[in-house]
């Protein structure tokens, strides 16, 4: 499928555990001659003789991409990375977007885009089976979108009972956006509902927290952090013996009702 | 964090293509002395002296964990294997329902579930960025749980309009429920809308459809289907050359209204 001389291959790095990665992303990170990403993303990476690393700031995804199809076009071997899943929350729109924005010759680069292990998976395994049914994924990051559509969107995900995976909860220049959703969430459901703060799944700095709806503290609620609310059915199982507990979402729905 | 001379894993083999394996992943399939799985699963990890193979039916969840449990519990290293992410549709929330139901010494077994790669992520990937924002996961099974339910599901994700990735969504026992699903998402959501039905990614007999709400064809639905519906933002990037057109959900959302 190769239609010139370069390629890109837009690839996610996982939560962080380099373990989460999978066969296909360590080849393209191998044959790459460019790296191309947020600077903590590259930084991931490590160096090697005949890698060129291009770090660039956050909030600039478009322009990084059109940086990385620009290096494809000349000839270039280019890894576009983020963290997780690059097709969830993260780099595969900026660059298509990009592609569509961009000179017809983008087109008929030879583009793909890897899977990757994304936060709310890695989050949900350490639990247990937090996303033992059926989820969704909601980003609440009003650069791109009115906060009026995340809104409704939390507000559907609670009454379908859907498990909620919240993705960038926080920024410096949005601090309180978490409080009211919080505040959205414990309106709209119970307040024992089994709550979960994740951050850096797989890294030495792992921290997870089990709590409900009605004691969580979206003060401890960074941008690192991965937020994920249960379904009125999401149940812990106690472990004992300094074990943590698991968190189940089990596979049948209303039984008991 | 062992508790016990035996072990239990929980992996994904995710959608078919090997090189989707986590590095993490392919470790534990190397380490286990015991496959357990449903048997087409079973069946997709090599042979190799010292690993036993326990294939199962379909439809009987709860027993395989159960006999994986007891193999862990007698000192086994036991993988539990299934496809795509084990913990979305698949065999974590089963190992998890027959520790809480089954003897209290398995709650201190050394289990643990291992993230991968699940159909939906393989299937966006491939199209490009389809998940590229806010969207759900909704199992069409309703072996375990009320039609209505998921009909209401379904209801909440077009009115919030998420992209939609529908697993599960057709079998020989209920051949009609896609049928219904799709008559239901066209009511509710316009007949133009970006709709893909992606199978076995990334193995040889991988096979992907982008049409239109309005032209998919239920009939070309099985079980190993997984049907993405687009957002109302959901759009093609026509590549020309016979390359097939990018499937993109840009990251934002109502620039246009």
């Amino acid at each position: 499928m190769s239609t010139g001389p370069g390629w890109l291959r837009v690839v996610g790095l996982g939560p962080g555990d380099p373990r989460y990665l999978t066969a296909e992303t360590l080849d393209v990170l191998a044959a790459a001659t460019d790296l191309v990403g947020y600077g903590p993303y590259v930084a991931r990476v490590p160096e090697r003789a005949g890698l060129t690393r291009h770090a660039s700031d956050n909030r600039v995804e478009v322009e990084r991409a059109r940086e990385a199809l620009a290096l494809a076009a000349s000839g270039r071997a280019v890894a576009v990375v983020s963290g997780g899943d690059p097709g969830i929350f993260a780099m595969a729109a900026a660059v298509l977007e990009a592609i569509e924005a961009g000179p017809a010759a983008w087109r008929a680069l030879d583009v793909a885009v890897l899977p990757g292990i994304s936060a709310m998976q890695a989050a949900s395994a350490r639990l247990g089976a937090m996303l033992g049914h059926d989820f969704c994924a909601i980003s609440l990051s009003d650069n791109l979108k009115p906060w009026a559509t995340i809104l409704s969107r939390l507000t559907a995900a609670a009454q379908a009972d859907f498990v909620i995976a919240i993705y960038n909860p926080a920024s410096r220049a949005r601090p309180d956006r978490i409080h009211e959703a919080f505040a959205l969430l414990r309106r709209l459901k119970a307040g024992a509902t089994v709550t979960a703060l994740a951050r850096a799944v797989g890294r030495p700095d792992e921290r997870i927290l089990v709590t409900t709806l009605a004691a969580v503290d979206p003060g401890q609620v960074d941008m690192a952090t991965l937020v994920l609310v249960g379904s009125s059915e999401t149940r812990l199982i106690p472990r004992g013996g300094g074990l943590p507990d698991w968190v189940l979402t089990p596979r049948s729905y209303g039984a008991g009702r």
